[in-house]
């Protein structure tokens, strides 16, 4: 057998999420069916960060073992052939037999755009949450700077009965650039929906709805109902995995 | 009567370009649609650039007349209304008579994109022409350097019978920048494929099938069967227009 690393862009617009469901369009399911094709039979992949319905991803991380032996600029050819536009192989590599794109990875990033100007960007309709003028982008900032460090984000995560909430988040911050307001964070994991909660509440405090001053009260709560706002998905992109 | 400069940005992909067409979609056509729904009655309007079917604008400028005083900014909510995604008013000011969005404007720039990484981004797909890996950057600048100042551009032009071809070229610069080739140039005014022209030559000349040293011949030329390639509509964007 032998296990190989793919890098993977896509554009989540049209799919149900990254994983596999019965009878939805997902990138899981597109990738899986173009490698069936390629190896001449079912294959299972793991993967770095499991994005929801609407995410992107510039640089997602999959693994998987076949017995058959493929060339990686081959591979990558074929299943660009294979795939749509709207997924694009982007790196292929064999890897040791450890690897794991999910276990294995020691840090990820993810980046969210919103657009502070009055009107909308139609080029980027489809990438930027369009939240308009008049955000306290300092107030914003405050809440960038309290999620840094290690918490127990049960105020930001959809909760999964009995999972631990605990995650380490190694830098997150708010910039301008070209006219957008630009989310960065990067952290050991994410809990579900937990980069678009905390969005959500940045934009809630931008906006007058919630207190920058209060978000170490927000995060002590451990509270999924002390935030009342989940950034919509299409702002979001999985943007490196660190191995 | 009152007059009114708009301006307007848009995603060209799923129009026929801007200027109006019998029964096909056009941006014109959609914009004096919701014109003549928000004032109540038909109005013609004239525009800065009439952008080909695909190309996409980020400051398009629209002028036109109407008896109707209409607060500014509820013209930009109303058309915004009224108007899809794809096209935004991003502007609304009231104008002196003698403006006219095309004869008074003194400056076009036009942005065009290329993607020389070997694999597509989907998320950039409508807005990118991805020319892939291995052009000569250095041989492409020199098309760049050499279109700038006075020149009759017959050969880059899809020439209409009996009119000139005579253009001045301000600046034009080829950049790397987040790992695309950005391509800028700004001139008076641009004739029919022009920039489009000139970025399907460039790419020959990256990939070898011309040289950048004959640059100065091609335009000497002032023949159209000289420049083989016209790059496709999606990458290129109107830019600024500047009055």
């Amino acid at each position: 057998m032998t296990k190989y690393r793919l890098d993977l862009a896509y554009d989540g617009s049209g799919f149900r999420g990254y994983a596999k469901q019965l009878s939805l369009r997902t990138v899981q399911g597109e990738l899986e069916d173009a490698l069936a094709r390629l190896v001449g039979g079912e294959l299972t992949t793991a993967v770095a960060g499991r994005t929801d319905a609407g995410v992107h991803a510039r640089a997602q991380v999959v693994s998987f073992e076949t017995e058959l032996e493929i060339e990686p600029e081959r591979m990558i050819r074929s299943l660009n052939g294979l795939l749509g536009p709207e997924v694009s192989v982007t790196a292929v590599a064999e890897v040791d037999d450890g690897f794991h794109a999910r276990f294995s990875a020691k840090q990820r990033t993810y980046r969210y755009l919103m657009d502070p100007r009055p009107s909308r960007d139609p080029l980027l309709r489809h990438m930027v949450w369009h939240v308009g003028a008049g955000l306290d982008v300092e107030a914003m900032s405050l809440v960038a700077q309290a999620v840094v460090g290690e918490h127990d984000f049960g105020s930001f995560c959809r909760s999964m009965e009995g999972k631990s909430n605990v995650r380490h988040v190694d830098a997150a911050t708010l910039e301008v650039s070209e006219g957008l307001l630009v989310f960065w964070i990067e952290a050991n994991a994410f809990c579900h929906q937990m980069v678009r909660s905390i969005v959500g509440h940045m934009y809630d405090v931008g906006r007058g709805f919630a207190s920058g001053h209060d978000i170490d009260e927000v995060i002590a709560a451990r509270d999924r109902s002390t935030v009342a706002t989940v950034a919509p998905p299409h702002g979001l992109t999985l943007w490196k995995v660190t191995y």
